[in-house]
């Protein structure tokens, strides 16, 4: 294992500016996975890491030592940092030292909508998004497509909030998504607050493709007129709308449930 | 409308701990609704609040200029600050400018479990409670109670994640969950990824209490040896688990898709 333990040292700017810049993480196409949980699951389903980096604290952790331990052992190098230099490259407080520099996968040509996806029309909120990928995953879907206007995918907070989702999905950013759903095969699905076809009514029992919107605006008018259905969760309430994420969450395993009984 | 324009004004710092502290909001017992929401909501679900505050600026926003109006015609004084000093007691970043100061609802003495509720098990993430509060009242719920580690409910990260959900709910905090469960005269249904039980196997129809529990180490050992049942949502992935808001949102949501067939 490397030592580094200048500020000046060349990998530890390219880590710093990757930690901190969005700019950086678009251009260079890769991504810091921070923490145990995302490290482990990265080494599980993905293989070994561009790079491996903890600190010389966290090292006496055994969950970070087998991590990097494991990323040695699928080829990867690694690298400790003095405890002083790691807290710039992590934004989680109180986190445990450990982090992967990763290629963010980048998914062959779209296939279009002919399996369960997920379309994301401005979805804004890194948590949402986040959210929305973990449910997806965990409810077997496999596809997600981002109109230009929704949170960059590989940021660290929407890493965070999907919990290794992203290693199991198949994640199309910059889409436009008006041709996407004009050349469907498959039922596209636009949810909305406003819509009188109720989720329970439908037959999900096939593949269909979910259209969840921005939080405050909901799905474009143009995305809501092409769609096939549009669908409401039935409420019981005097409060006017689900969260975005907790709407994706019902409708997903609503499908899950249909194809399951 | 009286006009504020000194920093030094008693009310004005009063406003301003109220923003940034929430030693100071509880202590006080009082919150800061920001936004046209969160104002809109109250004014139509609990009436005046105690002082309505607006910028210079804003009062040029029709929606503004009225939710002011209707303070004041609901009996509430409203003042005007410059936008200079209004930007101090508001965490929303490009927001309109328009707070309501109001007593955060303090409920009668809880019942005990005899209605469908949720029970926060030290739910950490200000937004997963607000996510959580909003579906509980989207679905019907009307009750609440949080265990001393969970977030607090009337930060303003938790108010504006809830979107006036706090207004229709009996929202009981620092409450030691356990003695509740043991007396309660209800199922109890503690959530937990491990669970053997699968939700779409129980009856709904009927008042149940849903136990949450943290985000990384989910509902306490104890808890979960107290409830009726443990219970999972069936998943179809290679991802461990759901967010707890998801969670939520998909076991509230099917208890009412049963109430409802």
């Amino acid at each position: 294992m490397k030592s580094i333990t200048s500020r000046d040292n060349a990998f530890y700017k390219e880590l710093k500016a990757l930690a901190t810049s969005s700019q950086a993480r678009r251009k260079s196409g890769l991504s810091l996975l921070d923490g145990v949980h995302l490290c482990q699951s990265w080494l599980e389903l993905r293989g070994a890491p561009v790079h491996c980096v903890v600190s010389e604290a966290a090292l006496a952790n055994p969950e970070v030592a087998a991590i990097a331990a494991g990323a040695e052992a699928a080829g990867a190098p690694a690298s400790v940092l003095p405890d002083a230099l790691f807290g710039a490259i992590s934004q989680v407080e109180h986190g445990v030292h450990v982090v992967f520099l990763v290629a963010s996968p980048v998914p062959d040509k779209a296939p279009g909508l002919v399996e369960s996806s997920v379309l994301l029309d401005g979805v804004q909120d890194p948590g949402n998004v986040g959210s929305i990928l973990r449910s997806a995953a965990a409810s077997g879907i496999r596809q997600v497509y981002c109109s230009p206007g929704t949170a960059f995918c590989w940021s660290p907070k929407v890493l965070r909030a999907a919990m290794g989702a992203h290693f199991v999905l198949d994640i199309f950013e910059n889409i436009e998504l008006a041709p996407l759903v004009r050349s469907a095969g498959i039922p596209v699905l636009a949810t909305s607050g406003y819509a009188a076809e109720r989720l329970y009514a439908l037959d999900l029992r096939r593949p269909v493709a979910w259209v969840l919107g921005h939080e405050g605006q909901g799905v474009s008018q143009e995305l809501l007129a092409l769609a096939t259905h549009r669908v409401a969760v039935p409420h019981a309430g005097k409060v006017e709308s689900l969260n975005v994420a907790a709407c994706a969450a019902v409708c997903f395993f609503e499908q899950l449930r249909q194809l399951q009984a």
